[in-house]
């Protein structure tokens, strides 16, 4: 019985052990592999030779695969290599490909975003063009949601419900005063603007914050956002407002570069747009404005996880292992949906050549017209996607995830 | 029977709605009062003549005490207005007396911090000055956790367990990469550091992150910080540092006014100590550093609420009511440990002569020599604090709360 590698790539979400999980279990049913090996720190685990004996770690640590369903981040540790092409490089891919005949390696599973799905496309290029048979299947992840010919993508659902219940409890905290002020919270998404997008889930019978919410996918008009803002606070006391850091101005300029100064030092503060979208409006109107970077823990609140979103990941991997057993390479799994109420979804795969290197963005008919909203659409798209809350383990108050020291140095 | 008005002010914390809740489950079972008013926006909703009818509420929304004792921030809404002394300005006092008469006040109950502790001090003087019957009675709230006479204060368990939750996160997030780096994550606290000691509560058995924890009691020793990170990186890849946002050099200047810079407009950019410290650290290593601050999420995230602390806040909300039957005024409830483990409290109560205009600090004994982290001792008195998760009721994948339509001036 031959082996496989998984390794885990790019940015963390809060679903990307979950695939990893789904791998594992696929393989509990279907016994295909003899060793799962988990490659630390992406496809460089492989290139310096640092595995992770994960069938050991199913049979030592109990209910290993459940803990790992629920927790953030990567298990393996994430690497931003991007493979050179196989002409500039070929060593390179011997040295992977004699790694994986030395490791008897059947299939080489990768979960990561656009640049991992690059290297899915470059190592199965590779194993065709020298006639090796060893697989190699891309599963996704990325909070952007920004992969092609999948409905949507793992770790998005769960990132999307932590901005929206965030937004909503800022929305509480922020009602409380009887003063004019405009909160700005600026979410990830440098090119895509699904997730920001997802605070328009905040909203509830009596709140319609965030009343104004921009997408990289239009052009930033500062005066128009200023015109909304004041028409706002003439009906309301508190606006907020969610932006994307990627917001640029009808000539491509990031609204953050524009109105970033330098610091004493004489650093240029790259601030981000919720700054600088607040030096905008603080400038414009007589208001208190404070901004929020939701920052990192959009991506790895785990105690806050979609479980429609753990699920699926988890049944990507498990599909991933099956495409396996078929023979199939050079493939990435998606999901694909059926039906939006009952919200349903087909897991498939499709021709990673297909994938690597294009980019999702927001359908413009889905933002409204003045560009400062999302339609209906949108909702109706998002709403399946943040359903349901995953059994977090507590202890002493606080969420336990699985013990990670083989990622820390000191621990090696 | 006579009635009763409660109002909230100040900062809001996610336990303040559960000392309401407490309040309105203790008249449940005395009757004391026969209507329970709220304030709206704090004491100037009685100055404005703007009550809700609690009471009311009771009967027509199902479950609405259990409800209440969940939602984040102010049901009640806030206020930041400080009373005049009775000597200054005497009318307004009569003005909020006359307005105690017309409503037929029994006792008035006010939940807040440092400066609603004033107001309750100010107004029992008067009511004792005057000869009215009126009593008064203060509910403490806050997430610095600085009142004097009370073990701690409703708020700053959850909000200690959001920080401790997402520091941990964090740590995650950060060390799935074999690169070094800095993540500074700075926490509300301009002069009390009990919430950023609270960091500490993050670490776990594979990982002693945050590494460095600053307060503001310990003067900031910026080249001794620096020398702190680089024997870190020495062992380890990721360095997490807790900083409070009221870290201070020797001279007592706040060190986020010391590296702040002007914007292109001229602002001056008062930048948080996290990203104060950021530029400090870039400058002096060459790892990669941010600086992710926490904002209004630590004091609103009610989805990652401490049970102890809801269960407190509601107790203490009870015992206020029980003072008011025993004919106390010009008092605030407390909490008083019992032992540390198990932990046990005493709900009492304390002359708020004695309360109010003074601030509670962490002592330095519960800090490291090294001023770098907090002791054992701090740890032991922590940890009961952050205990339980309440149950959250989520519909459509997001956390629901109580409508707070009545807060919003579109609504009225």
């Amino acid at each position: 019985m031959k082996n496989c590698i998984i390794a885990q790539s790019g940015g963390p979400t809060v679903a990307i052990n979950a695939s990893l999980a789904g791998v594992l279990k696929g393989n509990e049913q279907s016994h295909q592999f003899g060793t799962i090996y988990g490659a630390l720190n992406g496809i460089t685990g492989i290139l310096n030779d640092r595995l992770l004996n994960l069938s050991e770690k199913i049979d030592t640590i109990p209910n290993f695969i459940e803990k790992l369903k629920v927790t953030p981040a990567m298990y393996l540790g994430s690497c931003r290599y991007k493979l050179p092409t196989i002409e500039s490089d070929p060593h390179t891919y011997q040295r992977i490909f004699d790694y994986f005949h030395e490791k008897d390696i059947d299939t080489f599973f990768y979960i990561g975003g656009n640049d991992s799905m690059d290297t899915v496309l470059k190592l199965s290029d590779y194993a065709a063009k020298i006639g090796s048979d060893v697989k190699v299947i891309g599963i996704p992840k990325t909070i952007d949601n920004d992969l092609c010919h999948t409905d949507h993508t793992p770790g998005f659902g769960s990132a999307a419900k932590y901005i929206a219940s965030t937004i909503r409890e800022i929305a509480h905290d922020t009602f409380i005063y009887a003063i004019k002020s405009v909160t700005i919270v600026e979410i990830m998404g440098r090119d895509a603007g699904w997730l920001t997008a997802a605070a328009a889930l905040a909203r509830t019978e009596y709140s319609t914050a965030p009343q104004l919410i921009y997408l990289p996918e239009v052009a930033f008009d500062k005066d128009a956002c200023i015109r909304d803002v004041k028409a706002l606070l003439e009906k309301t006391n508190n606006v907020i407002i969610a932006i994307s850091e990627g917001i640029r101005d009808s000539k491509g300029n990031y609204v953050s570069a524009a109105e970033a100064g330098n610091d004493t030092f004489g650093h240029s503060q790259l601030s981000g747009a919720g700054k600088a979208l607040e030096y905008i409006l603080k400038d414009a109107l007589s208001v208190k404005v404070r901004s929020v970077e939701v920052n990192v823990l959009q991506r790895c609140a785990s105690h806050l996880a979609s479980l429609t979103d753990l699920n699926e990941s988890m049944a990507l991997g498990e599909k991933a292992c099956e495409l396996s057993t078929e023979g199939a390479s050079g493939v990435m799994v998606t999901v694909n949906r059926t039906s939006d109420a009952p919200y349903t979804t087909e897991i498939g795969s499709f021709d990673i050549h297909n994938i690597a290197n294009e980019v999702r963005n927001v359908p413009r008919e889905w933002i409204n017209e003045a560009g400062n909203d999302v339609t209906d659409e949108m909702i109706t798209y998002l709403r399946p996607l943040i359903a349901g809350e995953p059994e977090i383990t507590f202890e002493d108050g606080l969420p336990t995830y699985l013990n990670i020291a083989h990622l820390l140095p000191e621990h090696q």
